[in-house]
């Protein structure tokens, strides 16, 4: 069995964590591998929200994820929000990026200029805040390896009220909608019941299709 | 730099393969990472279709995604599938899978078959397909990240006729529609144009927010 694969079987989705703080350097390459995530044309069309502090965990917990104990005892709760709106200056801002990265014009990138408005920035809003979300996903994806790498324990949470994380975080003034909760931090093995639980995964031959 | 962040700076939209086979091994573990990702509730709602065969990959870049060369050169393509219609069956299915793996009772699940009942099940089918999706965008994510740790190529593509895929892999007989290839392969460096192009991303203050 690889590294990898030892390490991916070593995860689980945490449900009480102890408190403890991840180290800088941990959660830097966690935060990297997070933003080498790569997406759909190379947009990035989302955020990533990092909170630390405890009162706004505690908030957060209490007003927008009850029952869910991971969040408080969290060391880190990163909160993927994608973009609500799509629009042109996205589009502008990305392109200079790539004409200042690679050092190329604005003009050489003329033709995906056009693929992308006339292939997703024409498209709906709901269309385009879908994509984005699942761009977000692929990201989380990443931390999510990136966080077991590190052995830290991560917790992907879809089940929050995200009207009021919104609120509580001003996302949407800034645009954003949240998508995702992933919480890092430490296993609390004396209370967590699923600790030792056996990982639940379909057999091969049900998940993979070989045609 | 962790190794990890080398592995994932070394990796990059691959637009041309060279058409070596990946070995089985790197093939095993890409597989076991994508079987080992998370998804909500645990349900993994979708599958993925394993094609290897050549004039397969020929016909998918002629009908259904043509300008896309790496398609018939790569070693593998992975089509992620979500399933079409969530039903009481793929949940009664997978409370059997929870039960038989950590040896429990079907009894002792009744609490969560009902949250899933009446948190996921009881949606519409289209939010629920689009939710289907967004779980296959994380195995995505994992599928990449373990193709960078086994130096495999691997390019995540969405432009593509999916009915026509679906159609040329008959997966709508199967209640799957696809949502995502994953091409995996090796680059050709002397005919890829972007085999040394810098890897564009939005800076870290640009993604982060630190609240």
């Amino acid at each position: 069995m690889s590294e990898l694969i030892k390490k991916l079987n070593w995860r689980y989705a945490t449900k009480r964590m102890n408190g403890q703080a991840i180290p800088q350097e941990k959660l830097d390459n966690i935060l990297e591998a997070i933003k080498l995530a790569p997406s759909s044309v190379g947009l990035q069309p989302y955020n990533v929200v990092i909170v630390e502090d405890k009162a706004l965990k505690d908030k957060i917990y209490q007003e927008a994820a009850t029952r869910q104990a991971q969040i408080p005892d969290a060391s880190h709760l990163l909160i993927f929000a994608a973009w609500e709106k799509l629009t042109s200056q996205h589009v502008e801002d990305y392109l200079k990026l790539v004409a200042s990265t690679r050092n190329v014009s604005l003009e050489s990138l003329a033709g995906f200029h056009s693929s992308i408005n006339g292939g997703i920035l024409s498209r709906g809003e709901e269309v385009n805040f879908d994509w984005s979300a699942r761009q977000a996903y692929i990201a989380l994806g990443h931390g999510l390896v990136a966080a077991a790498i590190e052995e830290v324990d991560a917790t992907p949470m879809e089940g929050f009220d995200a009207a009021k994380l919104d609120e509580i975080l001003g996302l949407r003034e800034k645009g954003l909608r949240s998508v995702l909760i992933l919480a890092l931090g430490y296993r609390d093995a004396e209370k967590d019941p699923y600790v030792n639980a056996k990982k639940v995964r379909r057999a091969h031959e049900e998940l993979f299709i070989s045609i």
